[in-house]
């Protein structure tokens, strides 16, 4: 570890006028977004990020994310995202964050859940063999205060409340439907009205399944007390993503 | 002027992972929303941004956008857009636009043309009169090699090929569906293979009237030899958005 490379990685960003909502609250997707590529600085600056993996045929693969925030950033917001690495296992690791505002105030945390596929045989890698797991040399033990990723299980029989087809803004460069574009559609099943009222305290997805251009992708939706649980199948049946959504 | 504020305004971006499309190259939502950005930018350190404005109750409005692209910005690629106005007018003032790569080759042009709006009356303000017409100070004759935004006329009857119901990620600060998600819709109107294929040589979009949540959209789709020409109605009568898209 140089002081270059400390263990815990920090970018700022600005909230652009387009990637506000209409009450000037930074998006959920942009968000999303921002995390993602705060992922990629860290991982990239300490020598395991997607361009030297990619060389190797393999890639970084998002399995969970959970977020919690207390205030969203605003139109024209400085902020900075945190990112660090809390635990390396075979298959999976554990990546946390941690939103600040320009006086160094708490926003929000996230944790996410990641693992590395051969983009041959699009299995699994084992992350302690890769770069004779030189990733461990970054696990940190900083406090992320939020609930890990919880097991999303819907009530059964539900119908789809709304079904839309994979188009050519939903695919990524890997031809599946990227990661933002699940958390923008999801958000699009609640009224404006919600948004006005409220704010998206928590929420949680887990990428299950990947989907292509042309699918259908049906929207499951279970209203409970105090969260609303979303699964999205593909064509009707095999479930690609599933998702808890709180607001406060 | 002074060195700080030059005629042209020159801005850096930088293509991340999300804002690629499956073949890799900046998605032109993207583009459109860097062009409103740097738009943005060289009005505001030149005193006529939408910050000043809105404490004043106006605010810029986008009424056309045309571009013309040799070759897209690709993935992880750091590319500049230059900026300056062109004409003043009493109601309209014309902005250009060029692409640089970071070698310095032009792989792009834009023309915009905006109006400037009071808030409470959501009627034109006159440009000539703000700011004691300081704006015209601005402008400059740095050439822009493409055609202005063409008269965009669809064969009369034609039935919507697609409708959709604006939504929460929609809906920008001011409640209407903001100028960047009526690129991204338009695009979907095209199967993944045409961008496999080919790739938009010139986009134009007319931005006619504003549509808010819940709307609904229908997209005539007027396929023509060399360009495809879209309208966009709200509920199913007034045109909101005029198209034409150009593969090459």
């Amino acid at each position: 570890m140089t002081e270059k490379h400390p263990l815990i990685g920090e970018y700022t960003f600005k909230v652009e006028p387009f990637h506000a909502d209409f009450m000037g609250r930074l998006t959920l997707g942009t968000l999303g977004n921002y995390l993602l590529n705060s992922a990629g600085f860290h991982a990239g600056e300490r020598g395991f990020g997607i361009n030297s993996l990619n060389e190797r045929h393999y890639t970084w693969v998002l399995s969970r994310l959970a977020l919690e925030m207390s205030r969203y950033p605003r139109r024209d917001e400085t902020f900075r995202v945190r990112t660090w690495v809390e635990n390396v296992y075979r298959l999976f690791t554990d990546r946390n964050f941690e939103l600040v505002d320009e006086r160094g105030g708490v926003m929000g945390y996230a944790r996410s859940v990641w693992a590395m596929i051969d983009l041959d045989t699009r299995r699994p890698a084992d992350l302690l063999a890769m770069h004779e797991g030189h990733i461990t040399d970054y696990v940190t033990d900083r406090p992320c205060p939020i609930d890990k990723p919880s097991r999303l299980k819907l009530a059964p029989g539900l119908e789809p409340a709304r079904s839309l087809t994979a188009r050519y803004s939903d695919i990524d460069i890997n031809g599946h439907v990227n990661s933002v574009k699940y958390i923008e559609h999801i958000l699009d099943l609640f009224p404006l009205e919600r948004f006005e009222r409220q704010r998206v305290g928590r929420f949680e997805i887990a990428y299950v399944a990947e989907a292509r251009y042309g699918d259908r992708l049906d929207f499951a939706v279970d209203e409970q007390a105090e969260a609303t649980l979303v699964e999205i199948r593909r064509d009707g049946t095999e479930a690609v993503a599933r998702s808890k959504v709180i607001f406060i």
